[in-house]
């Protein structure tokens, strides 16, 4: 998850309010079991910004994901709210209601009209929101919000679920001559795969850019981040990645085919490669992270298929808990991914080392691979023989604790 | 994995050796760490059968399954040599070698030809196979050989790794008249997956049955049984079935357009339900065996793809493994699986009880739906609400031991 320094980007502390012109709280309005968590994160903009989002690919999707499709479709919007602990997920025509009756309990607050409102959810599936709560709790986060570090880490506390940390990027670039700023939050831990997962993430920038601009810009930017991430495979119902651009920092507005947007395009990925890798390093249960980069492909679909598959696999994700150089597994993964490759010229590197050449066991000693594979950071470089084309995927190692935190999960 | 009676089928113990006209047997050659573990087994026809063979479709495959595919494409065979340990895959050329030298190793105790032996293995990826100790352990497999219920056994031990349990099945059938027999035995327990996994299936028979209607008989009865079973999702590089038939019965040989074929297929199901059942149930770490049946599908390949999901998803298996009735988990696999489903029409049972039904939670006391996901037998059914196809694929849960033995597992 590299970025470029052609922007000039420079990473900076905080999240959501590492922009200007935006507002923020979090607060605790008991829709999580455990008491005085927080769980209503509340997001409003001094003005209406141009808005974007991307959601889940899954069919089946939450009422929040429903209604907020309707309002990015305009291009605008002035708020998100968003809970964790409940994901108002198959919950049929009530849950669209309650989706809806969360954005006009923002309008009640003066905030921004309902329709300005993008709405967000994260928690157990198949079970109404306890809308008194939700409702009292968003008047509460209304009346808290502010500009502060500390309502901008309140902010990326309140959407955690199984989150054992709360993730926050930003950064400052130059855009047209004005100093402008991007900065976000996300969530997300388990039920993490391609396209999106039960992975919320929310991106403010004070840079003017047109809402026909944004869209493709953060299409482009979440499928080299969000959507090369997997730690289960298994794609949410809620997924949702949601930019609101102000315009305060004072640029020249961006528009669809402005070359200065390649600059905003960086400082974009940059933004969702540094949250995307803070989910895979906080997946649940997770000791290491997994980079997986296959090369070689006749293609990307089947570079990305062979590095998925290996992504995927619980047999090579428990080699690397258990710090043991398995390389067999990660080529017998590709192996059945669909991807083409050749098996006499399948090569596998384990932080740089050879593990597998010409499709048999290189010669290293294996005290040395098995020292690579009990690093923090854990890359396997795969060369599939057949092509020139190269994609790069991101993971966690399957810990027991992964089991014990899904098994015991509360329904 | 229902049978049918109308072969009137009967079931009885043992495994290779229920049929008439095999000897069989399992020594220890040291190709497993552990001392004095069986890891050879030998299996021999009084005389040439009709041999057929399904193998993996993985694109990296193991040097035993390149050597018995020309085998299996004569249609004959006298003899079946396995060893456990060593998967004798990624490993070349020399692999390549040491899996004919295994058959050739056959040929010289005068058991059978090479041409006619089939070869098979089973352990870890990517390390040659010790070739003293396999060509000393087959001259004692052979020296060993016998019919007695004690070969049976060792057969079917020698095949084991991280088995807990013996796995063998045989009925009796009745074929136009004679009374037949059909055995068999099976391995595997980890990287089990649809298209075959590191499983082995060896499977006898006394019918008499020519080549070109075994063959077929054997693709449907796997696409039944074996191929629908999922452990972890990863298909193995070794992935092996063979069926010998010695004609020992006396029955009228079937041919491939021979109406008695039925009675035969309904057998070869039988034998290769039961075993692969049998896996499902020793998945590496199991404690509980989930039966998904997928209906309401617009295809056969829609219910597949929506049932593996589902089988594949560790969010939930793991939430079988605690018990733990969080349907949506489930709904949300199948939407993510690329079938096509009506939300607002899905319903989903859990042993017969309704979890979800229209797309929304159905409304039984959660400690009721809480009792069943704890039992034995789970069984999910799944009404996708937009055809009329179905189709049913069996997994176990996943537990902290799936992790610890596949965390600790050693290369």
């Amino acid at each position: 998850m590299a970025s470029d320094e052609r922007a000039d980007l420079r990473k900076i502390p905080g999240g959501v309010l590492a922009s200007r012109g935006f507002r923020a709280s979090g607060v605790s309005a008991g829709i999580k079991i455990a008491e005085g968590q927080l769980d209503i994160g509340l997001l409003v903009a001094d003005a209406p910004c141009a808005a974007a989002g991307m959601f889940t690919t899954n069919l089946i999707q939450a009422a929040p994901v429903r209604y907020s499709r309707q309002v990015v479709e305009r291009g605008s919007a002035r708020a998100v709210v968003v809970n964790s602990g409940n994901a108002n997920a198959c919950t049929g025509s009530r849950g669209d209601h309650d989706a809806a009756v969360m954005a006009v309990a923002v309008e009640q607050t003066g905030q921004a009209p309902a329709t300005e409102v993008l709405v967000a959810s994260t928690g157990i599936i198949g079970q109404r929101l306890p809308m008194e709560n939700v409702k009292s709790g968003i008047a509460r986060a209304a009346a808290a919000l502010g500009n502060t570090p500390e309502h901008d880490e309140q902010f990326a506390r309140a959407i955690m679920t199984t989150d054992t940390k709360c993730k926050r990027a930003a950064f400052t670039f130059q855009l047209a001559g004005a100093t402008c700023r991007l900065g976000g939050a996300c969530k997300g831990s388990g039920m993490i795969a391609p396209n999106m997962a039960t992975m919320l993430a929310f991106i403010t920038t004070d840079a003017a850019i047109r809402p026909k601009a944004l869209q493709p810009a953060l299409r482009r930017a979440v499928e080299r981040s969000f959507n090369r991430i997997t730690v289960d495979g298994h794609t949410s119902t809620n997924d949702t990645v949601f930019i609101l651009a102000s315009g305060g920092a004072g640029n020249r507005e961006l528009a669809a085919d402005d070359d200065e947007k390649l600059v905003f395009q960086q400082a974009l990925d940059a933004g969702c490669c540094s949250l995307a890798g803070q989910i895979v390093a906080d997946g649940e249960g997770a000791t290491r992270v997994v980079e997986i980069e296959v090369k070689g492909a006749a293609s990307s679909i089947d570079a990305l298929a062979a590095a998925r598959a290996i992504a995927n696999s619980p047999l090579v994700k428990a080699a690397v808990n258990g710090g043991d150089p398995n390389w067999g597994r990660v080529v017998s993964a590709a192996g059945y991914s669909g991807a083409r490759l050749d098996p006499g010229r399948v090569e596998l590197l384990i932080n740089g080392l050879p593990a597998c050449q010409h499709g048999r066991p290189a010669k290293p000693p294996q005290a040395k691979l098995a020292e690579q594979m009990a690093r923090e950071h854990v890359k396997f470089t795969l060369d599939l023989g057949v092509g020139e084309t190269s994609e790069t995927v991101w993971t966690c190692d399957l810990s027991r604790d992964y089991v014990a935190i899904n098994a015991d999960y509360h329904t």
